[in-house]
């Protein structure tokens, strides 16, 4: 008999998670990525901000499968799926599946307003994060090279929308500019670098308990943040942003952690899609009319079996890669689909060195304790042991110094990006 | 009275030698540079690799200098060079100077095929190393989504030159196939695939005694590296390289690695050139009409007190940048100026794993011990202690697993980069 071929498009959290479920079921597998590694995302504004190198936070797929034989591993970029012919399009050509997991992803949403993408980069992939980087550092490099004038605006660092990503980054780049570019200028003292946290709702963190938004952005301003909450953004300029209060905040670097949707990708499987771009599944993660099409991860939009929508979090991509994984094998043994139920073990965000918010069940953690829980989970899920050994010794070292080492600018053809 | 305006353009070895030597010197100093970032050129190759990850071998130069108040640091390009007005015109302006060290470096020379350059990138930025990183992993993520009649060619590594850059190349090459990608792919043996080391010569290694041009081909031959000498380029295109001899060579990847020449700064000064776009100088790297005015480093041809040419290596850059400040201070001061004398401590070349060959006055070495040494010597001289740290763990982790942690393609735009 013929073995089923399984296609993961996709080699992040669900999409990995599945593959590996289905190590030793009668299967093979082909895992399409249009990168080649995997990608660490919750430790991504930790590259966007010079503390890590991107080889701490991104391993490549095929090294992390290279054990399971029957599972090959492509580079290649998915355009269509093909729900009729059951074929994946990609840029080697057509790929017939019998069964597909799409688990493609998010995006950043701009919420309509496209122009502002080159404005405010957002943090979804590696090259985000290198690009952000490079705005960060670069800004901090004209600030020494240009008169006073234009120095405020070099100075002035814009971050949009406060969940845990634009907490994260805010956090992180007040510290690089009190600490880590400490002595490092003539011209200008870096510790007068402005961050401005802007935020539409009333209270940053909104997906957390009240008390600990609150405690989150009291540790925000102890560390010099300015936090603006129910203040909603008009536009993003070459000249910074204008509010809808009339205001406009003068900034040269506008970051963006104001929303994502789901991949373009799931346009072509020609369904009807949520109002950010996700894929309405079945509990057991199915098409409702193509039970051997699954989608999960961030481009699900999945009811579990208590009714509760399942958040885009790592925990919960990887809990649902296992399940479609289960689902398949339990196909191919004729037995019945089960549903979905998520395992809620807790969400948490760091501030800065010492400085986290954290909630599991009826636990709330903030200050000094809830930084180490997350210290330890982060680098304890890294999904590779020598990344695992890399990042403590990283952090160690920008603990003890408050140095971060990835500070390196490059410049290639006309336009410059950064390494590491 | 006015401290004297000492410009130096370019934080090599040799700028930041001459930068650092004037630490205590009644002057003040700006130190231009279009990077960022020192780099560690030695081990530029391992980055190209996939060894060693860009923020490893690059330390930001205003980093490195922060506790040195005299020197201000400028993230700028010199775009030419005036000895009538005694002004340096950069990105954000003109900047006149007292004294000017100018350490700008070198280019790959391609010797009049300009169109080669694209085909077959060189190594002396980490753009060009991660240039390189980029196309050596994706030939072999090409090679498993391709027919096996496209294979070979992208399986087959063609380095052009067998100087240190091009003998390092290879052999880091061969490891990676044999090694580093085992039980990656499924269609296809990566040991299988093929690297031919060009060298026009009669030897590789030529700067090295005979019999260790010898052991270190001996070496090469037996990682399974295919040396060819006597083997002069006719052309190189898009489907490989074309030899002299009637030969070709398809190969996906052609590196580059058969010679350099001065920056084209130089030619912006209105002097002589030598044929390989060095600047003249004296024994004092001045030139000879301007005794303001030093050219150091592999931008300038200097023949020293004994009577020989400076190699383009950095100890004689630092060493260079080291006697010019000496100068300066000496003018100063009202002293004459010294003749330059290099102190030559050896040279050394790696192969691979405890494969190298090292000479040093009267004293030869050759495979593990000469690779002990070179590992010794590079980790000593790397510019930054937490730089030296990581290099060592990364190094010992690859000698342990063969891994190298490095292997991150990245999408920027359209065309694809790596990162790390």
């Amino acid at each position: 008999m013929e073995l089923k071929h399984v296609v993961i498009v996709g080699g992040g959290f669900a999409g990995l998670a599945a593959a590996k479920a289905l190590a030793t079921a009668p299967v093979r597998i082909t895992l399409i990525d249009k990168e080649n590694h995997h990608l660490f995302q919750p430790l991504l504004y930790q590259v966007a901000t010079s503390a890590l190198s991107s080889p701490d936070i991104a391993a490549p797929i095929r090294k992390v499968l290279r054990r399971q034989s029957n599972v090959t591993t492509l580079l290649s970029e998915v355009s269509a799926i093909s729900l009729e012919t059951q074929t994946v399009e990609h840029t080697y050509g057509s790929m017939p599946y019998d069964y597909l997991i799409l688990a493609a992803g998010a995006v950043n949403d701009y919420f309509g307003h496209d122009h502002w993408e080159e404005r405010a980069p957002g943090l979804k992939s590696l090259a985000d994060a290198l690009e952000i980087r490079h705005r960060v550092l670069t800004a901090f490099e004209k600030a020494e090279a240009v008169d006073a004038s234009e120095r405020a605006s070099l100075l002035t660092f814009a971050v949009i929308g406060a969940g845990p990503t634009g907490v994260e980054m805010a956090g992180a780049l007040k510290e690089i500019a009190t600490r880590t570019l400490n002595d490092n200028f003539r011209n200008f003292d870096p510790s007068k670098a402005r961050v401005v946290l802007i935020e539409g709702g009333p209270r940053v963190l909104s997906a957390f308990p009240e008390d600990l938004s609150a405690n989150a952005q009291m540790q925000l301003e102890k560390l010099g943040v300015e936090v603006l909450l129910n203040t909603r953004v008009k536009d993003i300029t070459e000249h910074g942003v204008d509010l809808e209060n009339g205001d406009a905040i003068a900034a040269a670097t506008v970051l963006w952690g104001a929303g994502v949707k789901g991949s373009p990708l799931a346009k072509t499987l020609g369904v009807e899609l949520d109002r950010r771009g996700r894929v309405p599944v079945g509990k057991d993660f199915a098409l409702p009319d193509h039970p051997n099409v699954f989608v999960v991860g961030d481009l699900a939009q999945c009811v579990d079996a208590k009714g509760e929508e399942v958040p885009g979090l790592a925990p919960a991509a990887s809990q649902g890669g296992e399940h479609v994984a289960a689902q398949i094998w339990r196909s191919i043994d004729g037995k019945d689909r089960q549903d979905f139920t998520y395992l809620d073990k807790g969400i948490m965000a760091t501030i800065g060195r010492s400085r986290a918010v954290a909630v599991s069940g009826p636990f709330k953690f903030t200050g000094g304790l809830a930084w180490l829980a997350w210290l330890f989970i982060h680098v304890l899920f890294l999904i590779d042991f020598r990344n695992r050994i890399a990042v403590i010794f990283e952090w160690a070292w920008a603990y003890v110094t408050f140095q971060r080492s990835a500070r390196v600018i490059l410049t290639r053809e006309k336009k410059p990006v950064v390494a590491g």
